[in-house]
């Protein structure tokens, strides 16, 4: 792993950087050859392991800048989201471990405060940067051993509340702080909203600057601290800026591609600096890799990829993916059913609703990054009659928790929650991992809970969402491709709270919810194959359970074994608490649960993440018999 | 309950109203003199049932004003948070109902969709009603027979990010929408943060006007609207206010108590409304009766008084508060251990951190209304080595799901949760019940989990949480006083992860998590007197459990029940799981679990809804009998 692969650019100055006291040896004209070679780095290592790709290469003047100018990891330097970091990574380090990017036993594709020193604050999830920012630059007003506090946060990042309430108090409290606004333009998908449309208002005010920063060649200094001052003292547009109006300095913008601009700039911002300051600066995402600048995406997320050309190494894929399936699927129910609309959270292709969007385009609301607005909005709509789905993967839904319970749940409002990325999800780590949906969403009153099992079931539970009108009503399904099911011309609408047997036997019976249900299938078989007689169940219902399914299964067998792509407090505590209910388990069924266990579980592929987990066939053959 | 008492004002205007279409009927200077009956009869009202009489008091000419140019209930109005609708609910049919305003079987303290048709969107939470506003509108734009959409939020609900992420949307997608700013300057503390400062200086541009509003009589109608088309037309301040920049035609500020000025403002935007509109009305909190005026609150949530003098009817307490106990335990931990620092969401003095404050005002942090912001600046802080304490309501707690999630459980990041008004909380109803925490924190990886079954527990806890650094703490309290335990000089450090037994017994085995403890005694004698052994027990900890204790009970009884204020997926949940996961669930001991309900109990007595719950002593008799 620590060889470097020999189609690799060469990168003489690179080579001496083991950390970034020795990025700050360098002078101004080095540190910009070292961008291009840290560029050149950034895309043959993500050429060999996929990842974030645009945003890191749009960052790479201003990880040099920061580290050349603030005395990191004393100073303490939060990335926003943190899939970024790819450049700060091969600063602070871990360049050695590059290749190991996103892979089970390798570095995180985000910062990670227990992979390094320098990271002081790990992400993932977006916008939290600028509190906790906050919460060291407080530490340090209290006598703390901190030095600056420094957050980098998108514009994508600003359409979340945490943090508008963020800057809301840093502008209160008046700490020292920097606060860097990455402006690209782009969140994931392009950004929406109010404050998007302001940023590029104040942003237009630097389409006079080009030419003068164009006289300029790369490596050459100019004396720009004077530009810097000015633009600390003199903002454009006379009025001040909503940051200004919030109580930061605000100095910008700055062209984040232009080292002889960001550095005298960051280091006048640091002189200058009393109270908290927003340094906005613009970057292209993509910027220096043709293939990436040219992509709708900028080269967001992307596979490996051959970097003379740009072009993924596809693999093959055997199977549609549920996502695909589910934005089929409502955009035929909608086609069908005018009062059906969509939600998405900045992902529109993430979650498949730009399907929906090419047909209806007046029918999907992408609410940028503001989960909390996506769940009451729809809330709203539902209240007048719409048939709203908040598409919104299973880690994310956990930023809106309150919206469902007070605003949907509490009132009733049938609001449909299409929960992608359910269970454990890959490269992108525990982070993302959409393990808790189930529980936190079975305990409330009036919410109907579904899991697929397969992408044709997917396909009924969309159809039955769009057909329950009695109260919210939510389906989780995997990330990635189904299973190869035979997918049928429509959905059907399900019974709400009945499961379906797939195989029945004698001995042990296996209760399956959600897409778990292949790994239930081969214990059956290895069951079987020992002679037991196997009686398989898809429960399809965390709420309502099919109560005379799991009444059957307890009194025909000796062993009953519960599984979930899930944490402990969902399904299989809501079949227990049942049981317990109707004392039933004294009943000679020995009930097991498989559930996920009770830890975070770092980045693998999924399978190798679930054999972590204790969840192959082999587990839940375990349990099984264990049970006998 | 339909008779008015003696001693309430007249209110011959009034007495014509049925509803708002009423309202509608009469003239501006007759709406003037209905005013001062509205207020008279909330008065009046409050005196007899305590409540909200602070915000009441404060927009009854708001509500008068807004039903007399809207067509409520077509129009949709939508009040935030909802405690200020006690003049909506008198002009909207509710009137011969108020005297049973937050009792049970009564009318909610809040607005609530299944009350009444008036209540188009109902709250108790804050920053919800821009949300879903713009959803009645966006349904609107899609064929929805929806009228006007009016969101009317305090400036204190603006400090929220839900709010921000529903102007910034509502901003984006210009649909025709009306917000009215209720800006009094007050959240239930004085508001912090910089948007707060910013609206006080808008304000402050106010101050040249009131000569001229104070040179007409009450009931006088002037034409105002050319001054209100002037305010539309020409905001001040030249540069354009927060909202503009957002998107927002800007209106105001205007004097929200002087119906004259009012009136024809909003007749005035109505008319020119062209997408979203923000109108800034400047109102008093208690206005107009004196001692809510005078009092720091304002009188914002007050007990039953006499209306002449404003003096509490005082109940004589039998044991101090939960809150106060815990405010003085973290006070006194506070002093000694100079790391710890509180985080309240605008709730200084409702958990208690006010007495920390006194002591360390520099150590208590007031975010405001930002509780994803709140527990995210803990993480920050707990990273940089402080002891951070959030105090949040455990119905609260669930705004900031994903913080607790990704930023301090994910992270282990030593955050000591203080979870005040756990379980049901009697006059606030169903929106405040903290029914989830339990289940929603037991679930994450790293988190420890514990409930005080009283107030000396409540003490050790607080003293456990300061000494233990090694990741995430929580622990639950009720709302109310303490049951008079014996209070020592300082907590005690507990054992993680050990219960405790308070009583040995052969037969039944109660596992109390918290505060219904008192229950599980009463229910233990009961069984004593039919001649039963009973061992009770107190869990303290959800997580990690006593699982040396549990089999124990599991082992030497021939019942067990386990007994939480929680949903499921709780306590019991944990209990159950263990139990399944290490086969003792087929034990010769019946297991039996009693959890909140699967319903969202109105507001009544707390004792009132537990019984409603099923969780009385009788209740826990019967499950332990059914056991045996």
């Amino acid at each position: 792993m620590n060889e470097v692969p020999t189609n690799f650019s060469s990168t003489p100055l690179l080579d001496y950087i083991n950390g970034p006291e020795d990025v700050r040896w360098l002078d101004d004209a080095a540190l910009v050859s070292l961008a291009d070679e840290l560029r050149d780095e950034v895309i043959d290592v993500v050429s060999q392991t996929g990842g974030h790709l645009g945003s890191s290469l749009g960052v790479v003047e201003l990880t040099i800048a920061i580290h050349a100018v603030f005395n990191t990891p004393h100073d303490k330097l939060i990335w926003d989201v943190g899939h970024q970091c790819y450049p700060h990574k091969i600063l602070t380090g871990r360049r050695s471990k590059m290749l190991s990017l996103r892979q089970g036993g390798g570095l995180s594709g985000f910062t990670k405060r227990s992979e390094a020193i320098h990271d002081p604050f790990g992400a993932a999830h977006s916008s939290t940067s600028i509190s906790a920012a906050l919460g060291f630059a407080t530490a340090r007003g209290l006598g703390g051993d901190v030095g600056e506090a420094i957050a980098v946060i998108g514009d994508g990042a600003l359409s979340a509340g945490l943090a508008y309430e963020a800057l809301n108090n840093a502008g209160n409290q008046s700490e020292r702080l920097f606060v860097i606004l990455n402006d690209n333009e782009m969140s994931i998908a392009p950004p929406v909203g109010a404050v998007s449309q302001y940023l590029t208002g104040i942003s237009g005010k630097m389409a006079a600057e080009p030419t003068e920063l164009a006289n300029h060649m790369p490596g050459e200094v100019r004396d720009s601290s004077r530009h810097a001052r000015n633009l600390i003292l003199n903002p454009p547009g006379g009025c001040g800026t909503m940051f200004e109006q919030l109580g930061f300095t605000y100095i910008g913008p700055i062209d984040g591609h232009d080292l002889p601009t960001l550095l005298p700039a960051l280091r006048q911002a640091k002189t200058l600096a009393d109270g908290p300051v927003l340094i906005h600066v613009r970057t292209i995402k993509g910027k220096g890799y043709a293939p990436a600048e040219e992509a709708a995406d900028r080269g967001h997320g992307v596979g490996s990829f051959d970097k003379n050309t740009g072009k993924g190494k596809k693999k093959a894929a055997n199977a549609p993916s549920y996502t695909s399936v589910f934005g089929k699927a409502l955009s035929q129910e909608a086609s069908i059913d005018e009062r059906v609309v969509a939600i998405t959270a900045a992902m529109p292709s993430g979650t498949g609703v730009d399907i929906l969007a090419k047909a209806h385009p007046s029918r999907v609301f992408d609410v940028g990054i503001a989960e909390q607005h996506g769940v009451t909005f729809a809330a709203g709509l539902a209240a007048a009659g719409m048939k709203p789905f908040c598409a919104i993967y299973s880690t994310f839904l956990q930023r809106a928790y309150d919206q469902i319970v007070h605003d949907v749940a509490l009132q009733n409002l049938p609001v449909r929650f299409a929960i992608d990325r359910a269970g454990l999800v890959g490269a992108d780590g525990a982070t993302h991992a959409g393990s808790f949906d189930v529980g936190y969403l079975s305990a409330l009153p009036n919410m109907v809970v579904m899991a697929a099992a397969d992408e044709a079931e997917l396909m009924h539970m969309v159809r039955t969402a769009v057909a329950y009108d009695g109260g919210p009503i939510s389906f989780r399904y995997p990330r990635g491709e189904g299973v190869g099911a035979m997918l049928p011309e429509r959905g059907q609408v399900l019974e709400l709270g009945k499961g379906r047997i797939l195989q029945e036997g004698g001995d042990v019976a296996l209760l399956s919810f959600g897409a778990h249900l292949e790994e239930c299938r081969m214990a059956a078989s290895q069951l079987e194959a020992r002679g037991y007689g196997v009686t398989l169940a898809d429960a399809r219902f965390a709420k309502p359970l099919d109560t005379a399914l799991i009444k059957q299964l307890v009194r025909h067998h000796k062993s009953l074994v519960l599984v979930e792509q899930g944490a402990r407090g969902g399904f299989g505590a809501m079949v227990l608490h049942y049981l317990a209910e109707k004392g039933l388990l004294g009943w000679r069924c020995q009930v097991r649960s498989i559930t996920l266990p009770d830890l975070f579980i770092d980045q693998a592929s999924p399978l190798a993440m679930y054999e972590q987990a204790g969840m192959t066939s082999d587990d839940i053959v375990r349990e099984a018999l264990a049970g006998l």
